[in-house]
């Protein structure tokens, strides 16, 4: 029944085609079990039903009521009406009563944060005064007043608690593609080894009880045999783990793919996309995230994580009517959880909630700075009780370097910051031209296939490669490791000196010759490198749940890795050269090639995602020492300079336009010349603006004007002829309205006259009752002058969160902007198809 | 000359008597040397003299051009005249050059965000267009995209460098009070008896090189006529630094007293304050800070060194036309020099920047996030590398704790937080009181008086006991330090044990029964307590740079450490308690008496200034571990909630009202449900809103108008009969203006026609020619309809930095409503007197 309203562009099943978000197209896929998911907003119901308005208040007319009446007392009332529809007018309205679906939303379109915000006030409002007349409202005020602290805490558990089973599962699973713990299959490697006690220091991670593949099927773990066994093993388990993961996605969940940091961005720049944060889409993401992770496929699962935080504190909105209802608080928590997410990914608090703040999020007062920092905490240590990286560490890279750093060394980590800017720009670019080709071609129609393949090439190539062989986490651990004497690591494979007093006995962590070991790992760090750039282009916007921080980190940590053990071979053979002299003698550990592997990922993921302050705060409290803050910052600040240099989006903003939706970039201003008369609607060309007159019109004819168009809303005048502006009414509202009027309403036929304003006009006693639809019309639209420059209206939209905006000249109605013409016009500007906006 | 534009309501010498900045009537108290300070705005010369417009074109006339036709390329143009008066415009108006004077703001007036940022972005506009053209605008086009950059290292490095002499004077001076270096009086204690080799290590603060004023007056340092010396001399000294405090703050720089924090949060929420901001206010406040702090009042150099950060940042703005002319570019900067304030008080560049973000900045975009980063960091590596603490260390109080902590101290930490809130409240309203004194009675015509009989109360009672004659810095650091076995302070005079084996040997750190010193250390330390509560409410608003932070973390100190000794003979005679049980067995060391000082001094902190995050993220900075930040959190919600029940506003507010700031604060919701019809001008029983018409007017009339109202600016509209708005015209610009065509402008005389029109109307022949101002008129303005709640309107005015906005009912102009309006609309609301507010 409901399509009858779904005649506007985009909505219902027409608009699931058209997103292709995860940059596929929508072939055939089907919205999963929409009714039974948490909705956004939950209208399905009631727009279906309107029995819920169960007595209709009769037709009476109120007195006159001038404007410079409507003061005091009575202002609150007529206040609330011309808001929200909800409270008694004067004239009473045959709406007095809120319609069900009257202030709602539909799909794929944006809320009108101004209405939302004041519609919160105005619930406070009312349970404020309310508190002050008994115990039990008192009661109540105060529990409302911390149900946002309740929330907070609440999510903050259960993302936790999610994230360190995700940890763990994916620990375990992606140990399962290289043998199998014979005491229990549900060990992973390491615990396995653990109750072992067999174990020598130099063969920590070689037990009796965890077996190989080659192993258990062949009886040897020696020889080119068990090498294929294995080989094929993990081929095997990695197909099957991404092809459970691909098909539970498309089943259940098309929304759990990719990494939903650029959806979620929309959303909470005030988008509708219902589903994208509910149940199946969580429980389906934190499953099909952990067999994407231990696929091997070069993806991470931070980015994922935040999507995950948002699920669950989508869903724990829902036990707070204050949240449920409103669509702007909501998105108050939903920030919170964004800084949630990124907490447990890294460990880091403070970082999460300066990466929501910068990154993710649209409106963060300062009240929800404050409520994300704990919710942000407790998360964190929800998951360091947890414990799933068994040392009791919070971060997910523990780092500790032994040596400072030297002003001369600022250079290498520059040119860091360079390589991270290049290799920022170049994947993006290459990676929208990658998701456009798979949207615009026959790939896109073969997810499972794309993603089988993708992940049996990854396998093929990774496993002879023992630093691609092992998770991106691992890799990165093992990079940012400083080197101890005893490490048995590749990495740290140096020549021993053979005489202590030769090198400074004494100090046991000097500066050392390359070794045989350390050249090989230098030799497959390189390939690695090739391999994880060219690879995580194609694996970005995939089906499966995927995110970048992890393969963005790996690329700048070996590259980094690189050049530092290129500074340290440097220093030790060619301590005398001018830059090395006063602060690199020989025997002294002068060079830590961890810190430049730790300053190559904060450059890589810098130049991706284009983060800051946030980024340095992570890597910050992954050290938890201001010493090594500078380097970080300046490989940052170069390297997004350097990807600025070649375009100004980031990855998720890139991956926003490329499915059109309707985002105004905060960050960027607007730098055009335009006012807002050559944005706005109609064109010169066009017909003129559909407008309703406050007084005048039949049913009849409203109908016909809602019906021979598709906009949002309309705007009401005074009369034709004067075009002066009375109020707004969406189309929604309206054809809801009416609807129900016509059913309930005694009387009211086509012939009805619709009346907006306060007083009823005098009408010939045969005339059917008119139908008052003042309650419905926003009486405070916004107006701009035609003469107002665009980057200022750009301004008052991001700032007010506005989805329309009315354009006059001298007091009368010209036009109307909506966010989609800004984006529309911005698009053109920049020589872009204008089309490629979808959603309003 | 300039009085005569000189008349609207605060301006001028009228405006100084009244806003009784640091609290206190300005009682005969003159501009200093107006002309030679580094002015917010440099008007004072363009606005005395007009001949810098030396070519004024011949009146013109363009041809007519609808609104319609004013798109593509066109529009450019008209947008930058309607905007700001500068660009040339179809009809050429007799100010196409922009006329000095017009687009600036007076003393003690609130900017026009709006008005700021569109002039910038034109700007920056007109730069990048032009860089495309040569190598040289694009070299320029460069330079001004870096200029941001290096302007704020350059605050960083100053910052940072003065906050570092002010450490080492202020440490010096200090010293002074107790005795002198006989090798140098140049040299402070404990400097002095560094070059000292004779020091013991039981005496560490004792060498023959430094004297006390006894030993080098009297020849002995023992007894009572010794004591009864140093006593004099300390009072001596205290008394001196107190008066040349005042004294030159009163001579110099009245605007150098107080914490400077208030008028820094109102200037950056867009008020002019000239001078406060200027080179004579940063040198005598660097220098009245250092003798403040000497002194021994109850006062902290941390809020202070805020606004010697902002006065840096202020005075090199002035090297960059960017910065130099736009004043909400300039508020950017100061935003950051607010996070470096707090970066080099506390060594907390974190900290520094989410204190700017939450306490001080109004307009805090995402860039200016990053580049407080940078310019926090810059200053706290400058301030290390003076090293005025001389131990290498960057925070003010290094504090490293042994022992975890356990969940069942939660509970001692909510006590502390209800005591910091409580505190806090009580401080809040008790100066407030004290303050309001001081503006009313005969106190405040006496500052130099009072400031002495302070400082010697202060100095008489502080002698006797140790912990208050120590500077507060040095009480904090010693009462957050962790008692190790060696520690000599008598708060560590814990009974040895007498016999290892008994409380379990290795463990040093055990806890230990209170011995004699700790029992005369609390005894002093709760005096201390009681002392510090009184005086720091008398203190605070004084004639001298006074800041609050140390005084109320000193209080919250002492409260923490006597709380957590408590808790820790408790736990040692107790632990077979129920609540000790199980993790607190006997001869382990299980409470930390400093991390309950520090935890105390949060909570004060907190209540006072209702810091959270920041203080969190500061208190995190000082400790390093996140393991510490969960009682800080627990203990800074607490004491928030408990004052925020006694008052939702901290002392920085609580002063901005008490000065009649125009301030609309951002964290707070207008709670009320007025409409904007409540709030506007004209009231119902008012005369009619005084409008100009868009032509029809003489210039006599326009004059006549002006000058018998005192508004700041005048609608336009189409005529007075159809009261549609068409633009809006400030009171300052149009006098700039007449004045400058009557002087310039041939045949401008009363009876000439002002036309505010795109095209000329048709005239008599014999008429004089008609006076242009359509450039001058903000084609533009910003309107709301009378039916708007007051909670939306509030919204607009904090989001996009209103001055004023017009109210229209159906496109009819119906009033106006300026930022004083909704100030005093809240505070009658709110049962205060609307004429509180001083400014506009």
């Amino acid at each position: 029944m409901f399509q009858f309203w779904g005649s506007r562009t985009y909505s219902g099943a027409e608009g699931m085609e058209n997103p292709g978000y995860c940059s596929g197209s929508f072939d055939g896929l089907h919205h999963p079990s929409d009714d039974d998911d948490d909705e956004m907003v939950d209208i399905a119901g009631a727009t279906l039903d309107f029995s819920s308005t169960d007595d209709v208040p009769p037709l009476s007319s109120g007195g006159f009521e001038d404007y410079s009446t409507t003061t005091g007392s009575s202002s609150s009332s007529s206040r609330a009406a011309g808001m929200n529809g909800t409270g008694p007018s004067n004239l009473v309205d045959p709406l007095e009563d809120p319609l069900p679906g009257v202030g709602t939303y539909e799909d794929f379109n944006t809320i009108d944060w101004v209405r939302e915000k004041s519609k919160d006030r105005d619930r406070h409002r009312e349970i404020t005064n309310k508190s002050r007349q008994s115990t039990v409202a008192l009661l109540h005020s105060i529990s409302d007043a911390f149900s946002g602290w309740l929330l907070m805490l609440l999510v903050g558990l259960m993302a936790g608690a999610l994230a360190g089973g995700i940890d763990i599962a994916a620990h375990w699973l992606n140990d399962m593609k290289g043998g199998v713990c014979l005491i229990g299959f549900w060990f992973n490697h390491e615990h396995c080894c653990w109750t072992s006690n067999e174990t020598t220091f130099q063969e920590r991670d070689r037990c009796p009880q965890w077996q190989s593949w080659a192993e258990l099927i062949t009886g040897t773990s020696e020889g080119a045999f068990a090498y294929v066994v294995n080989y094929l093993m993990y081929i095997f388990w990695a197909l099957l783990f991404a092809f459970l993961a691909v098909t539970l996605v498309r089943a259940f969940a098309p929304y759990a793919c990719g990494s939903g940091i650029p959806e979620i961005k929309t959303i909470l720049s005030g988008f509708i996309i219902r589903g994208y944060l509910g149940k199946w889409t969580l429980i389906i993401k934190t499953i099909t995230l952990v067999l994407a992770v231990s696929s091997g496929l070069s993806l991470g699962k931070e980015g994922p994580l935040v999507h995950v935080a948002c699920c669950c504190a989508n869903i724990l909105c829902h036990l707070f009517t204050k949240y449920r209802k409103n669509e702007a608080k909501r998105r108050e928590v939903l920030s919170a959880a964004a800084a949630v997410g990124v907490s447990v990914a890294f460990g880091a608090p403070i970082g999460g909630v300066l990466f929501s703040l910068e990154e993710v999020s649209y409106y963060f007062p300062l009240k929800t700075l404050w409520r994300s920092f704990f919710a942000a905490l407790v998360a964190a240590f929800t998951l360091r009780s947890i414990n799933p990286f068994g040392n009791s560490r919070l971060v997910l890279f523990y780092v500790e370097f032994h040596a400072p750093w030297h002003l001369v060394e600022l250079a290498p980590f520059i040119l860091l910051g360079i390589f991270g800017g290049l290799w920022g720009a170049l994947f993006i670019k290459a990676n929208i031209a990658w998701c456009r080709k798979r949207k615009s071609t026959i790939l896109g129609h073969y997810p499972v296939i794309e993603v089988l393949v993708v992940a049996a090439l990854t396998a093929i190539i990774a496993y002879p490669n023992s630093y691609t062989r092992m998770s991106g986490a691992e890799l990165i651990s093992e990079l940012f490791n400083d080197c101890s004497l005893l490490d048995s690591s590749q990495l740290c494979g140096y020549k021993q000196p053979t005489n202590t007093s030769e090198t400074g006995a004494g100090n046991s962590l000097a500066d050392r010759p390359a070794g045989e070991g350390l050249y090989t790992a230098l030799w497959q760090l390189a390939l690695a490198l090739v391999f994880k750039m060219m690879i995580t282009v194609i694996t970005f916007g995939m089906k499966v749940p995927s995110g970048l921080f992890i393969p963005s980190m790996a690329v700048g940590a070996i590259a980094g890795r690189l050049l530092g053990v290129g500074m340290e071979q440097l220093a030790y053979y060619h301590h005398d050269w001018f830059i090395f002299k006063g602060w690199c003698s020989p025997g002294a550990d002068c060079i830590t090639p961890g810190l430049y592997a730790m300053v190559g990922a904060a450059a890589c993921l810098g130049g991706v995602t284009r983060m800051t302050v946030s980024l340095v705060v992570i890597m910050f409290e992954l050290t938890g020492g201001l010493e090594y803050i500078v380097p970080l910052m300046a490989a940052t600040m170069t390297s997004k300079w350097v990807a600025d240099a070649f375009g100004r989006e980031g990855i998720y903003e890139a991956h926003i336009r490329l499915n059109g939706y309707p985002f105004l970039e905060a960050k960027e201003e607007f730098e055009y010349s335009s006012l807002a008369v050559d944005v706005m609607r109609p064109r010169r060309a066009d017909p003129a603006l559909a407008v309703l007159t406050q007084e005048g019109m039949t049913v009849g004819e409203v109908e016909t004007l809602v019906e021979s168009t598709h906009y949002s809303g309309f705007p009401v005048v005074v009369s034709q002829e004067s075009q002066r502006l009375v109020g707004f009414v969406l189309r929604r509202d309206l054809l809801i309205s009416i609807d129900n009027a016509r059913k309930r309403q005694e009387g009211v036929v086509s012939a009805s006259q619709v009346v907006f304003t306060e007083h009823a006009p005098t009408q010939p006693d045969d005339a059917p009752p008119p139908l008052r639809l003042r309650g419905i019309m926003d009486l405070s639209p916004f107006t701009v002058t035609d003469h107002t420059p665009m980057d200022i209206t750009v301004d008052i939209f991001r700032k007010l969160g506005l989805r329309q905006c009315l354009v006059t000249h001298n007091g009368r109605l010209l036009g109307i902007i909506t966010k989609k013409d800004i984006l529309k016009h911005m698009a053109q500007i920049a020589n872009r198809d204008p089309e490629s906006i979808l959603f309003n």
